[in-house]
């Protein structure tokens, strides 16, 4: 497959596609897709007792790596491999066994080989969880084949 | 049991045993415990193929959550229950399935409510993984009764 | 004064008046004010040789203080104090002796006695220059008097 | 003047004053050198009416930029021109008109073109101010020539 003809919301879904197959952690997880486009990337995840801290609040670590993982897919759907560098996050609520969390990242700023993406982590009440800001920067490497 | 008479290095112990009772999210991922005082706490982890983000190398999220872990148990060392508020990781190095990571927590600022804890992710060969700074803020509640 | 029958804007406003009055350090530098309005504000500073770092771009200290003040005036304007607790800016473009910069402040979260804020910097062409996030504490104390 | 023969720290003090030459903006701030070493730099100021805030506490930009400046002086050592690229402060006790503030920044990491340093702000007293961690990356020239 060549990314050939591809419009971007279609390159985008298609690396994410790549990278899924790839992403044992975040399937395992149970993340599901609710929308990829070029910068941009929505990721639902359920809390489970595997992910809680004790008294059913989920551990920080993975409302963390939800949020990492929509990251992750909305810096990497320009075919060109790019790794987070540097993240921070801002923990508003806990999350519970059983909530739904969204992350959805959005790009701020994206020139040269770096990037800024902001995610909003909100459960099923739309109520917000946590801020998360990642920075990104492209390595070598694509996706998919630039040319058949 | 009552945390009279037990010495602030006792006491950081008796806060994670009680801690680690709850947090199944922890242990599921076999972080095991180097070291214990008060302001400072060592977890280890080794990187499973669960792990793995494609390519085996880790998924940034759970480098996050060793570090996370450490610092944890790092600010509830004095029986003062404290959450995590804000954190921020840099990734200097990638991790890959099978290293044993190291994360090592120690506290810069204390004061009031608030803390500021740096940790310092190492894999088995004493290399840099990442560094992690955590703020944390007490909130109500002991994790031992402060009297009989 | 009282704040008795303010609309929000006029209140937030009347907040950056007083805060004005006392702020010598804003002032100094040159700020001026384009927007405020509850949990926004934007300030914008031309860069002089006084600010510069040699090669006549601006040192980041003066970015950085440019963004911190329009996220202070964006957090103050419910006459409660407020005060920054921790900040975050990523350089993304340099700024040089005679741009004229403006720091557009929003508020992304505030909920209790925390908030979050973005500020967005950019030069006379639009181009951005700086991306900063601030997080804040309301104190003690209120900018106006809250009744007669 | 070239940089044969010289130590590291006798490099570091001659990339320091060839940066101070062009730094008129830490000049004019009236910062003075405790301490320049490679990877290493601590800086002092005098808080003055002019960077007051009202109520004469410091506006949260000086301290800052007194921070900003140690870590550039830390991290431009190695006769690389090396910039900041992404910096966090957290604010942990307030300063007020005729303190001497030092900012003491420290090396934690550097490896390919990035850096990461710690800043501590103390007070005259040695109480702390403030927390500050830079990232530095490496961009083209140097500081002296190379070779005569």
């Amino acid at each position: 497959m060549s990314i050939a003809g591809l419009s971007p919301e279609a390159l985008a879904r298609a690396c994410a596609e790549t990278m899924c197959n790839d992403d044992s952690a975040s399937q395992r997880l149970g993340m599901t897709f609710d929308e990829i486009a070029p910068g941009r990337a929505t990721l639902s995840m359920t809390i489970t007792a595997e992910m809680s801290n004790g008294h059913a609040t989920a551990h920080g670590g993975y409302i963390f790596t939800l949020a990492d993982s929509a990251f992750a897919f909305a810096c990497n759907g320009y075919n060109q491999r790019t790794v987070a560098q540097h993240a921070a996050i801002t923990y508003i609520a806990p999350a519970f066994v059983g909530d739904r969390l969204t992350a959805r990242a959005v790009e701020i700023h994206r020139k040269g080989r770096g990037g800024i993406y902001d995610v909003h982590v909100t459960n099923q009440n739309g109520e917000p969880v946590a801020e998360f800001r990642g920075h990104s920067r492209t390595v070598k490497g694509t996706h998919l084949p630039e040319t058949d």
